[in-house]
């Protein structure tokens, strides 16, 4: 079914197309649909575009990022399927190392992540998981010493609030994309990007890391998840009626 | 995986099971599992459990059908597979009729859920599909004469809101059951319930009569919902962290 593009909820649509293509290939799983629903929920309350909370925060992640020693991007199944392209582009602009990293553990899987990158032209690490986060359940924390486990900063797209919780206890600087800002994944965050993981993306590639510099010097990660918060209060009292297709 | 009883979320992981083993008996569809995410999230955010305002909903909505001429009861994949054996207890104990009716349309996929019920030991609508509910297109307007078309009060859990909408310009009364208070099957509601699925149909066969009709006599709607509105952001300012698997 071709989405017409003047839908009003065109962007929703097509990243529901998405999910479902990379499930096919066997990237995403059922549990990630699941929660790809939660994300739609969220996505809407906060208006279903970057807000100005989202802007300062991925400022802030740039700079911060760019500033670190040992910056590692964590991707998942979900993470590949909304938003390849843009972590692609932003892996590229930084020569930043990313690192496939799954919750539901399969060699088979990880696989098919690095090879999509792959075919994106950026190889990415994963398929020698030669460490282990400590805290975590068996595979649950298997990692790449040269990559997540040795990262001082490391970006965390749609992630599990257990491994959040168990890279801030190893001392990493913890950049969460959440679209739920009450998650303990966004509470682990020490930069919490209550954004959809496409916006968020898109968006570090387009700021100017000057930009970048002056919002991570006045960032108040506490305050600034709390904006968001209240908008999604606001919104709930303003909202007419969900669009749902 | 065994799921502990005692973990916070249990009755969460159950549902969630369910809808997984009912995705791969062909019941529920893949979309099905993104609308489980969202009411997950709505879910979390009124507290996991029947508050106040849905009790009251439920209430009402039980001596609305008890006193309607042609009541339905309209069943999609989503609602067989969190309320099944909950939906048939209820419909036995007023002798309700109850119909299959789906979102994406397949004849394969009605007859599942008139299986399933059969199976459950109670006989359902669905299979001569001979009306249509104007205003929707193609197979999305299909139904029954005899049940849904004719009906004068239809109970829709997880409804599909252009759906909800072409009931209600039918002229029937519409009792919605849905999560989300601000989807448009919330909206187009004369009475309707935020509550998950699973527990309305619990609720409904446990109330005594007399205790209904108090409700349904001073019931309104509107403040209602907003009720749970007010409880939603109320709990987005309480709210610790979320408490994800």
């Amino acid at each position: 079914m071709e989405i017409p593009r003047n839908h009003p909820r065109y962007q929703s649509l097509k990243k529901r197309e998405a999910l479902l293509d990379f499930y096919e290939r066997g990237i995403v799983t059922v549990s990630g649909l699941i929660s790809q629903g939660r994300g739609e929920a969220f996505d809407y309350l906060i208006g279903e575009k970057s807000q100005a909370f989202a802007i300062q925060a991925e400022k802030a992640a740039v700079a911060k990022l760019i500033h670190s020693a040992r910056p590692v991007l964590s991707v998942n199944g979900n993470a590949a399927a909304l938003a390849g392209p843009e972590i692609v582009r932003f892996a590229k602009k930084y020569n930043l190392v990313v690192e496939a990293n799954i919750f539901y553990w399969s060699r088979e899987r990880i696989r098919l992540i690095v090879d999509y990158f792959k075919g994106l032209d950026l190889d990415i690490l994963g398929l020698n998981q030669n460490a282990r986060i400590p805290g975590l359940k068996s595979n649950r924390g298997r990692c790449e010493r040269e990559g997540i486990f040795s990262a001082d900063t490391v970006l965390i797209p749609l992630e599990d609030g257990d491994r959040a919780e168990a890279l801030k206890r190893m001392g990493k600087f913890v950049i969460s994309v959440d679209l739920n800002p009450l998650s303990r994944t966004s509470r682990f965050g020490d930069i919490s990007i209550v954004d959809d993981v496409q916006r968020a993306f898109s968006n570090f590639s387009e700021f100017k890391e000057k930009d970048c510099e002056n919002a991570l010097k006045s960032f108040d990660n506490s305050s600034n998840v709390k904006k968001s918060i209240s908008m999604i209060r606001k919104r709930l009292s303003s909202i007419k009626y969900w669009p749902e297709l």
